[in-house]
């Protein structure tokens, strides 16, 4: 699932060959990407805040995607809305997890989508540096709809 | 103000690089920054949200940029947290724009900054495509702390 994620991240979307992400860990406990910091850094020589939810936002969205597939379903995947606090500054590389919601959750979540087409998840993300310290945490709201 | 800001956001952030970003606009009344869709795109050929964030919290941190230049003030400033409404898909080349808050919030900022070495400000921005339709909110809270 790893090798799969990252060649359709990196195929579909610019901005994640830009960041120089690649995929950590992908299965459906969790998606964790991790990019460098010389292509992310700002003014400052730490992460830019743009690429640090960047990151998180597509940890998200790799976790449902890799969930959906696992699940044999076609569907197209949006982010609706999401909040993200900056901790602390990013010194290291730039890691990205998001860790699969309470079963039931998810759960709610693909009998929706079953039953009307379309439905809706909050998923969770931390951004740590490489000592693993929590350096942001995003939550994102993301839509899915069956394909065809 | 507008090549000032450019060169110094070309500078110091390799994703606005790689987002093709320019400024549109840059004075204390509003930034505006433009990035074409190509480079920005995502699995649907429309913008990625990672880009459309990113686009917005430049916007916002240009403005302050602008603010503070403007003010002779020489400050550093962070992003704290943001939180952004995807409301529709950008189909054409991204706008982002941050209009200066109103005259009392950007005093009490200034006051504060120059009072106590550190203030912070919540600014807003909108993502418009290029036929002005509204597609994304997007509201930071940014911290500025006197340098040296």
């Amino acid at each position: 699932m790893k090798a799969a994620l990252h060649a359709y991240l990196a195929e579909a979307i610019p901005l994640y060959r830009a960041m120089e992400a690649t995929v950590a860990d992908a299965d459906t406990g969790s998606v964790a990407l991790v990019a460098p910091l010389a292509p992310n850094t700002n003014h400052q020589s730490t992460a830019f805040g743009g690429s640090v939810a960047s990151l998180a936002t597509l940890a998200c969205w790799g976790w449902l995607w890799v969930l959906l597939r696992d699940a044999g379903i076609d569907a197209r995947l949006v982010v609706a809305r999401s909040e993200i606090d900056y901790l602390k500054p990013v010194l290291t590389a730039l890691n990205a997890r998001c860790n699969a919601p309470a079963s039931a959750t998810t759960r709610v979540f693909l009998d929706g989508l079953a039953r009307k087409g379309r439905a809706r998840i909050e998923l969770e993300a931390v951004v740590t540096d490489d000592a693993g310290v929590v350096c942001a945490r995003f939550t994102g709201r993301f839509v899915a709809s069956a394909a065809g």
